[in-house]
């Protein structure tokens, strides 16, 4: 806990006096650029009974996939109650067409996070305007290597200011395979602070997905009021009950439906 | 060879009795939106003494690259004369103030194409008022299972229109791994159509890239006299002479520094 903390003093000028009261790892007021200590919980109680569908993004991010899919997509996710659809951009103004009741979530940046933050932001505002509810970012991963503080910030947070706009939930994902453990610290600090509404650990086009260690440390880094979404290799409802129970409030997944069908 | 016109007669509307000058398989004229009967063959004719340099754009798309990353792959570019540095949209900028003599060739809705069409337009003008010689574009995949010809055309020929402005070459991905024979037939006649400078087989980021089959094949459909670009899985010198033997003549690989300095 004291080595979160300590990352936050190195990454940010903060008031060491002045303590966190969103219940983060870091302990310390990150002076957030959206406060959430007001904001309810957003901890998962996980009992057997869980209504599993209601923290799934039923997700399809395959560059092959079809029209017909999307339209299979938004059947599913409106008959199972998902929370939502996640599809590539290019389909997200067919989704909106199809009106299904599911809200559609996008990527922006994806899967590599290494295009320009003019070329994320114009994205954003294109998937905003053909209807999308949720934006799953991806961080410039080199820029965080390089310790380019403040432009992942901006970036974030130049975003958030158009997912305010029109009451969108804006998700941060940081690629936790390619990160080491400091690393994933700094990508949540840098994600909250920003004003970002969730982290989430993976594209699923990486070497690897969402682990239990890497979700609870997301969770104890981020605090209780802010989201985390698991995703990348979550195949069963064990796989997914196993994140709800480490920490993360939304699993992102494309096998949503044979979860749901398992008993 | 009967087979690639029969595809294009099924494609496209055109005259059975206009031939082709450009020596593609297709034998008709596709009436393109650049006429390339004038221009030299690019095929390449592979000795011994080959200088493979000069073939190989020495890329580096990982999206954890950091800043020192890309002064060494300026410092080889130039220093082994390959013909461009292929890097992600983030780093062209940096790349054009390192002020190395080597091409900066980018990625434009890369890996998965999926972006919108507006968004691959002012991502290939991003990167081209950042510095960028040289445009590889993914095209879109699903758009293409889906018979949307019309509109990849679009795609193609509208970055196609910016790249004229300042002299740039575009090349066109239809990442072949996710492609049957008579899909990599269709993708090679529409990006010949719509005036892309070259066709390439993969991004490496598919589950497989360039084959000899599929080189051979793409070289068939488009002629002598456009560019056709082999990368994805090219490792050793042999795999890049190989590519060249089968009608590539250009090479996409992470490995060109070592295989400049096997023999």
């Amino acid at each position: 806990m004291q080595k979160i903390k300590d990352i936050a003093m190195s990454v940010f000028e903060i008031d060491e006096q002045a303590l966190c009261f969103c219940f983060g790892g870091h302990e310390i007021c990150l002076n957030c650029k959206e406060c959430r200590k007001d904001r309810q919980s957003q901890v998962v109680d996980v009992d057997d009974d869980i209504m599993l569908n209601e923290y799934l993004d039923h997700t399809l991010l395959k560059p092959e996939a079809q029209y017909a899919d999307i339209v299979k997509l938004c059947d599913e996710g409106q008959r199972y109650g998902f929370k939502s659809i996640c599809i590539n951009p290019s389909f997200v103004s067919s989704a909106k067409q199809i009106n299904s009741e599911v809200k559609i979530c996008t990527v922006i940046g994806f899967p590599l996070g290494a295009h320009t933050s003019e070329v994320k932001l114009f994205e954003a505002e294109t998937a905003i305007n053909e209807g999308a509810s949720e934006l799953d970012m991806v961080i410039n991963i080199g820029a965080l290597k390089d310790q380019e503080y403040s432009r992942i910030i901006d970036e974030i947070w130049s975003i958030k200011q158009l997912c305010k706009e029109k009451d969108l939930l804006l998700k941060v994902i940081i690629e936790t395979a390619l990160l080491q453990k400091e690393e994933i610290i700094i990508a949540c600090l840098l994600a909250k602070k920003a004003g970002a509404d969730f982290v989430k650990t993976s594209t699923g086009f990486a070497n690897g997905g969402a682990t239990v260690s890497d979700v609870s440390l997301m969770r104890q880094v981020v605090g209780t009021k802010m989201g985390v979404k698991a995703s990348g290799g979550i195949r069963t409802r064990e796989d997914a009950v196993n994140m709800l129970r480490s920490g993360a409030n939304r699993i992102g997944t494309s096998n949503a439906v044979s979860m749901m069908n398992e008993k």
